[in-house]
């Protein structure tokens, strides 16, 4: 017998359970709520999921992903085309875009230069950022990459690949976080935001 | 512009953020999961809640959830026809399969009587119970309903419709839980587990 006593239900619960974070006691939490909705909203969803599966392609010009060739941000054209913004993953692009204090592109790595992950700089798209910086009229080129090891690293590495780059590249700030108590904030934060501090404006 | 420089993604997003206890974050992070592996695990996922939702019935016996009319419990012969356990939920079923102790038949009521939720006994399959004590050859009834004001006032609803019941009504054991220490147990419990104290057996 199944353990559910319906095969159909055990196989939603198991192919729920197969997303991250979601155990077998919530994936049939999840299967039951569906069961007890209308149909339309497991069909939006199912639906939703296949479109978004099938037709979801990366940006040819910044890899973040898109519904077109060239994805929204690019094709704007009230965007800052002489600023780019380096990033690590899609969902740092998410996190700066919340920021509203960016109107530049964006490059998206895929990731960042890990040995023990074993990503190389031929895993990332670093060939075609420094392709970028030729093609394109870029004035600044801004790392936004994690303040890790790795981010560091890559960092570097990047700096060292655009050698021939002639605008300013420069790098997010490392301090403490607005609504931090010095107290609390780890001796490598506090001195690099001693290190980096800036003219006071009133 | 989209919130996630992608339509596709956002609708997937929303969708998954409609389920209990997804927010968007938690929903942002199982799509870009779904987007990073294999079709097919979309597309597993999306048949099996659609095939879930649309084939699904209840047991028209037991009122479990079921792929057949008749459920797999209910159909099962080597189940012992003559006992039946009155649960609040199906989830109270997987609970007590899961225990391995019962090898009876269940009934499945859909929930307990609670004014406050403006649920009656008429929404209860109550009226189907008493039905079926006419209709099978049952030797015992078990009340395995929630320990709850709302339980108890739906065992003692049942217990009066079945007034001409000639078997053996029952309700399940009220006590400290295995592994409980007594200090900690609420005092109510522990007065309960005093009361119906059983013959030790070694």
């Amino acid at each position: 017998m199944a353990e559910y006593s319906s095969i159909l239900l055990e196989n939603a619960v198991e192919a729920l359970a197969k997303l991250p974070g979601i155990g077998k006691k919530t994936a049939l939490r999840l299967a039951l709520h569906l069961l007890g909705e209308d149909d339309l909203q497991t069909e939006q969803l199912a639906d939703a999921l296949l479109k978004m599966k099938h037709n979801i392609m990366l940006c040819e010009r910044c890899h973040n992903i898109s519904d077109t060739p060239v994805c929204a941000i690019c094709s704007n054209p009230r965007r800052d085309e002489n600023t780019l913004c380096v990033v690590a993953d899609m969902r740092d692009v998410l996190a700066i875009e919340h920021t509203a204090s960016y109107n530049g592109l964006y490059h998206v790595l895929g990731g960042v230069i890990s040995p023990i992950e074993g990503i190389s700089p031929n895993d990332l798209k670093i060939a075609e950022l420094v392709e970028r910086t030729h093609a394109e009229d870029l004035h600044e080129i801004i790392l936004a990459l994690p303040a890790t090891i790795e981010g560091d690293t890559t960092n570097f590495y990047i700096y060292r690949q655009l050698h021939d780059f002639p605008g300013k590249i420069s790098v997010i700030a490392k301090g403490i976080a607005v609504g931090d108590t010095l107290e609390y904030v780890d001796e490598v934060t506090l001195g690099r935001s001693i290190q980096n501090r800036v003219s006071f404006k009133s």
